[in-house]
């Protein structure tokens, strides 16, 4: 174990904490100790079970902090985002769940109410607990409850939008609520921008505090005769303390701003958060951390790499990596060799350049490729002016995301026709992050937008084959989605129908079995994306128990392909399986196709019921959810049997 | 005409403006005619088209000398938002077209390409600008163009999180863009929140420049001895600046600031963007504007109802209202009367008080209304902070601006099963503010969200009726959607089917005619919303033509009524109809819901096709779309003739 601290960390101080009262009593050097022994314990579980390790290494003397200064549940905690929350977890009797961390039947990897009444936010989108909190705040001034809303934002998630939409209401009121901006200059990626530029002079600064005791022991000396000079003197002082700290920002807003101080330092932090208490509004406590702190591998860890791990070497901080290939590195490296043959094409991050694989074209291209922080919503509509400007930008970011810009894209891109290529890693189920990290709505709610196409690679060929079409679109947006993890097997077509003209139609015959019996075979199956493999499989069960079967990859979902409808004509029933939410996904638009044609041929779709679904490894969820070749053949079988007329097979 | 000014403004200089070139040449004493002929021209024109008055009169010095300085359109002009484009249009050689403002085949109310080389954004949503002048500088950049990038935006667009995402981007970039805060200090209702307070500050200010002045003479007679004075001597003038205009917010995410400038001064304005042109990185001109200048109904008009009239006096500013009673005024009325029973109810609003009808909640209740600003993010998470603390929130936008909140309104709401009441304004077709105002898309979009019940009233009753439903349900949050404009005469339902338990179920059946022929009759309407009467004489049509038919209102339409399944079985053809895009609305769910009991009766829909509508009245538009009492019933004659055995009819 690499934990850099020299005092003894068997673990004894941790094991007899089972809530947060349990830590009131602890002297400064048994805080001390029980720091260590929890960067122990998360470094112990996270190298077996996977997880966000880094960030929480960060937060264990703020997190200490917060639960001695504060009293939760009464006072509420708040997380942004909730994978932070582990050393909180760890400090409300939840150590024994850690075992079976982000897995099914486990400890969830976001906050959790079903877990714990000191648990709120459970989703894991950044930027919102301060929306939260003022909305907490603001209710429990109108209830007349005596409570302090207490929120923990990282300065990666003050990048999006909503922080600023929140700290301007919360200035705007006299609550109690207080903001501890976990401040580790980075949040996957370095944090960038204007706000990061501030916060690091903040940071550079040798201890303003110091300075500014300085001036003030010198002004106490001299006479105040009147308030002009008053103000010169304020104004001298504000001067100062603008040169070593220019904090002004939050306080221009009206926010009180305490920091910024080391957030490492036990005495200083709880120090800090007392003030915070003590004040009749709302305050920002600026605590300056360092990602993955007491862990040497984490915190010397550039690329980032121990922010959310799978299972690793705790001694050596080396991931265990499977050696698959990955949808993203396929993405990544066809983008590069897109953008050696274009020179328009730029790329966009939202503070996700490694996990989306953009940054394999920001190392050959740095000066193409574009991180605008945790930020979605200017991704895409300064996405919307690129293509204004002649550039053809693919914006790359997890599918469940891309919902933070919706009426971005709808409007800003898609209402004036621009070219821009989104393309949505982890889309489909997704699995140990929960429910909030699915990407399972794009194809429905992005199904709306006029205009906008969307593609569904089956395999890396066809991946690679999408892309290249996607960016030879020139009079709107398009969108290809494809889910987390290893690149299946390349599953060639039988044939293609139509397609001749590239995005508009076409669509890829993947497995025949049997003959018509008369005019019409029994079963189309349409196969969405990397369900390619699964339409074929479930094809052949069915055609062991009699059913003629043809499997089709319409490759574009949306619009649908006109291809599909001649096909369904050629059926007796139609069965689309699609890695979505079933409301509004490729099953209802193949149904409409099928009605505006009025071919009324039987449809049923197979999907991800419109739900919550809890956390485990995708072919966990995927099996619960009935979307394996057995279930979906049984099926088939099923509703076939009741729609093929009775013959001998 | 009542426009303050004492020249003459016969309007003869403005008619010889064909472009922007015709400005370069003239006088300060014409600019000042021109802009006095500008103001006449825009009440003249809108008090008989209606159209956004207020915001264009406060713009006039701006955009004549955006024009003057810069050169559109090689140089680039946003508008945010595009309501405040009329001057611009007027002097881009559209003068003519303003007889049909917002008319179909008209001139658009927004910025439009179609319109005018000069013209790039289209949309009608706030803060949009800025990100899309960080990817046109950005692509000019890569692509060394030399041009200018001009973003014109409001103080209220700034309360938004896109501008601080693009602000936060901009800010670290060294590109030639330059911003122009049009601050007027009121969006549409007065700005709120912290930035605001900021801004009100800089305004109230006496000239920080002079007083800047008078420093740095004085600072210059002190001998310069090293960096540390010399630093001091730097906090100090930094301290007195901060101390009269601390607009070291902007500065402090590394943003050159000018200002603020009056924005009525025309040489002021001019001089100010010649500076900020000059600058070679990206500059904040701030210049103070009063909406309505020059036109005092307008100027004191408190309540804001100038700011996008309807047709109007142009001698006293006096709307020509109509006295029918609106959609918005029921549900006033009726939120009112609930929240003197549920003091847990308050109102949010994203500072549009008063056209939707809030306001009326706000005088009788002031503390329990919340306006956040144009931040629908805010509005959303921050009514899940009020719900998660025990109130009740009720959450009034116009629907079209709820898609900004579709990531806040599944995750931090849904996900969390928190009660929170969406009332959407100004649903379906609206009309007059073009394609992005249309509010057709929230129940396919909102569709998606599993645990979200949506309904649709049909009149002001079942207006009243179903938001004490929806304040009602305490697991999940609910929308409620109606149109623009008069509510209909109510339609009293003949009798309503299931729904004994409130939300979860019940429909009401409309109209009746024919008998089955056998075990079926003929159509099942199913007429969502404000389209009851729609349903109800479309039905007359078709029983004329020899059709039994039966019309349904479902009232809650998300999740689908399972009455409807039952009723769709004693049918040969079901027709929905609906007032939202067609993918995935209503009738796709009714027809998953039939697909998902093997009910396979044909079903056709009727909807808003999936693609952008132009302006006009709603009654022009849907008549366009087919949607009218006569076309429907000729398609569903049609359809059912096609699925209904021969019979003597």
């Amino acid at each position: 174990m690499s934990v850099e601290e020299d005092q003894v960390s068997d673990g004894r101080l941790l094991s007899n904490i089972n809530g947060p009262q349990d830590l009131k009593r602890l002297t400064a050097e048994e805080l001390s100790v029980l720091a260590a022994e929890i960067r122990d314990f998360l470094v112990a579980k996270v190298s077996r079970t996977g997880g966000h390790l880094g960030p929480n290494l960060g937060v264990v003397e703020l997190t200490l902090a917060m639960h001695r200064v504060f009293d939760s549940p009464r006072d509420r905690f708040l997380f942004d985002t909730g994978h932070q929350a582990y050393v909180h977890k760890i400090l409300t009797g939840r150590q024994g769940g850690f075992d079976l961390l982000r897995q099914r039947g486990g400890l969830s990897g976001y906050p959790s109410q079903a877990e714990s009444e000191h648990d709120l936010i459970e989703n894991s989108h950044a930027s919102t607990a301060l929306s939260y909190a003022d909305g907490m705040a603001k209710a429990y001034a109108l209830r007349g409850e005596d409570r302090h809303v207490v929120a923990m934002v990282g300065d990666g998630a003050l990048t999006g939008g909503m922080c600023w939409e929140a700290l301007n209401n919360i200035a705007a009121t006299d609550n109690r609520l207080v903001i501890i901006v976990n401040d580790n200059g980075r949040s996957y990626a370095p944090t960038i921008g204007g706000l990061s530029d501030h916060l690091a002079m903040l940071r550079l600064n040798p201890g303003y505090e110091k300075v500014l005791d300085l001036v003030k022991d010198s002004l106490g000396a001299t006479p105040v005769v009147g308030k002009p000079v008053y103000e010169v003197l304020h104004a001298v002082k504000r001067g100062i303390k603008d040169a070593v700290a220019p904090q002004s920002m939050f306080e221009d807003l009206g926010l009180k701003y305490v920091g910024p101080i080391d957030g490492h330092d036990q005495s200083a932090v709880e120090s800090a958060l007392r003030r915070a208490k003590g004040f009749n509004g709302p305050v920002i406590v600026h605590a300056v951390t360092k990602k993955g702190f007491g862990y040497r591998p984490a915190e010397e860890d550039e690329a980032d790499c121990l922010h959310s791990p799978g299972a690793f070497d705790a001694e050596s901080g080396k991931l265990l990596a499977s050696s698959s290939v990955k949808w993203t590195g396929v993405f990544a490296d066809e983008l590069v060799s897109v953008a050696d043959e274009r020179p328009d094409v730029v790329g966009i991050t939202a503070a996700m350049a490694e996990p989306t694989g953009i940054a394999k074209l920001a190392r050959k291209y740095p000066e193409r490729v574009y991180d605008v922080g945790i930020a979605e919503q200017h991704a895409a509509t300064s996405a919307a002016g690129l293509a204004l400007a002649g550039l053809h930008p693919v914006v790359a970011v997890y599918a469940t995301f891309l919902n933070r810009a919706f009426d971005q894209v709808l409007l800003d891109v898609a209402m004036h026709r621009l070219p821009v290529t989104f393309v949505l890693d982890r889309a489909g189920v997704t699995g140990p992050d929960g429910p909030s990290h699915y990407g399972v709505w794009d194809m429905s709610v992005f199904g709306v937008v006029p205009g906008l196409r969307i593609a569904a690679p089956r395999d890396a060929a066809t991946l690679r084959e999408e892309l290249r079409e996607a960016v030879a679109v020139d009079d709107g947006p398009t969108i290809l989605r494809f889910p987390t993890g290893s690149v299946p097997a390349d599953l060639p077509a039988l044939r293609r129908v139509g397609g001749s003209d590239g995005v508009s139609g076409g669509v890829d015959i993947l497995a025949e079995h049997g003959t018509a019996s008369d005019d019409r075979k029994d079963v189309l199956i349409v196969a969405v994306g990397a369900f390619g493999h699964l339409g074929v499989e479930v094809a052949a069960r069915a055609f062991e128990q009699g059913y003629s079967v043809t499997v089709v990859d319409p490759r574009w979902v949306r619009p649908v392909p006109i291809e599909l409808v001649a096909l369904a004509r050629e059926h007796r029933l139609v069965v689309t399986i699609e890695d979505g939410v079933r409301n509004g996904g490729v099953g209802d638009a193949v149904a409409k196709a099928l009605r505006d044609a009025e071919v009324d041929v039987p449809l049923r779709d197979v999907g991800v019921p419109n739900d919550w679904h809890p956390y485990g490894t995708r072919g966990q969820i995927l099996a619960d959810l009935g979307i394996t070749a057995q279930d979906v053949a049984r099926d088939v079988a099923a509703w076939a049997s009741r729609v093929v007329p009775a013959r001998t097979h």
